[in-house]
């Protein structure tokens, strides 16, 4: 019986160990950048992405530490784009999961650039941290696509979006092209290069990209419900805000019981596409129902 | 006879127009990140370390087309970090060679992600253009160099010494690492990987890496003298704001005469790490005295 919370969490640890591996050396006169970016990286977390990436790889037959670079890379960029946001200048937040963020600890000037090095030295770790066993054609893929998804065709372009469109109404089409770019780029990318690095053919690549959209977008479809439905402490200081300025949801757009129908509609398209798999898809089936059901 | 003007002139447009290509979809609901993007890349300039990109991998027998990749991708970096050195957080200056800079118009949010997504495209673009006859292996090998000249160990980090140590006096040792970092390591990796691309051996890089470190400093001491002794055109913005903070510069240290005669020796260590190569080393020679002379 495959034990999802287990499993979870000594992911969780692997990539927390691996993550604090790749920072680890407070060089010099510059130790407190690397301590600013060990605030926000080492921030624990349930490291869904990297999680996706592993998972990715084992499904097609892969070897974890194939992948392990790619699962560093990938939160290392979701750590950067989290600091950003919060900055003064962009969503303005003082607390993220309950901490101070970045630049209330070490001030914009450090966070702006704690954000610009973990995002830098991602791609650095990326190439390192590959086996040398590993095909460099393919690493170079994975690379080319996770800068894509990242940056201004992803989840730059979709921060973009997000930011000139707020406060105006938005069709169920406009939201899906904005959350595609702004989180759901960085799920492909974990979910294509995870399954890549770990030897995956065209074919499976492809029905993991069905599966990675499918979950993507119910990630995003659940996390609008839980702003309107969520405990407190789930909903965090980031309802009032959004609220604040008016921000186009599934649950404003379709009514929350849509909502819920589209997220378990999402959640079994994803099932659907990994039909081909054998067992060593189990940890990803598992997970397409963990991001629906941890809170509705 | 080599006529070093004619040179940088036509390097510099053929830079610009691959830039240009490389950044030209004003996709959708983001153009106005791409706008921001072109605004600051396409700016002009020298392009002095793409142009370096491409005559290191000249210099070794190589073809230009093998370093474009990395030509542009260095060009992205430098801009980038430019856009947020320039943000209110940062140095707030609201001029860069005599343009408002890129917050003055697009606002800190814009600029912000301008940057980011230069950043992050940048690895992207060295990938996709890399010639098909590329060697995998080399360009990843690239990659990483260019991540850990621009990151935490490199740019990012002489950058947090630079604003951290602001207005302290420092010793001749501390202001060569702070610029071997702030502004050497991409110069740096522009010399190096552009002989790896262009199939330099080991012994050639190390030589070119002498070259570069020499180079680097050069440019430094060169920019701390203008400070002091260049036209207002030349001086522009900066200067007077550094010299609010306490900036440690060369001639504060060493006084003028000395730094003039640092500037001739380090160009003289420049050429001398050049003696091995032949005629298609030239460029790099008169770049060399170009850097050490273009307003001394």
């Amino acid at each position: 019986m495959f034990d999802l919370d287990r499993y979870l969490k000594e992911r969780a640890q692997l990539i927390d160990r691996e993550l604090a591996a790749s920072i680890d050396e407070p060089r010099g006169a510059a130790a407190r950048l690397y301590e600013a970016m060990r605030y926000s990286l080492l921030a624990g977390g349930k490291r869904l992405r990297p999680v996706l990436v592993l998972a990715s790889c084992e499904a097609v037959g892969g070897k974890i530490e194939a992948a392990m670079g790619l699962a560093c890379a990938v939160e290392m960029i979701h750590t950067y784009s989290l600091i950003h946001d919060d900055l003064p200048c962009m969503d303005d937040d003082d607390f993220r999961r309950g901490r101070p963020t970045n630049h209330k600890v070490y001030g914009e000037a450090i966070a702006t650039l704690a954000g610009d090095a973990l995002l830098t030295d991602a791609f650095e770790v990326l190439v390192r941290k590959s086996p040398d066993s590993a095909e460099p054609r393919i690493v170079l893929e994975t690379i080319a696509e996770l800068a894509n998804a990242a940056g201004s065709a992803g989840m730059v372009g979709g921060q973009v979006i997000d930011l000139l469109g707020e406060g105006k109404s938005k069709t169920i089409d406009e939201l899906e092209e904005l959350h595609a770019k702004k989180t759901g780029a960085l799920f492909l990318a974990s979910v294509r290069g995870g399954a890549r690095l770990g030897g995956a053919n065209e074919s499976q690549i492809e029905s993991l990209d069905a599966y990675a959209r499918a979950l993507g977008l119910a990630f995003q479809v659940v996390d609008d419900l839980l702003d309107v439905q969520g405990t407190p402490e789930q909903m965090g200081k980031r309802t009032q805000k959004d609220q604040e300025r008016g921000k186009a949801t599934y649950p404003a757009i379709l009514g929350i019981e849509r909502s819920v129908d589209l997220a378990r509609e999402l959640e079994s398209r994803a099932n659907r596409a990994l039909k081909g798999f054998d067992a060593g898809a189990e940890p990803l089936r598992h997970l397409a129902t963990f991001v629906v059901e941890r809170k509705l």
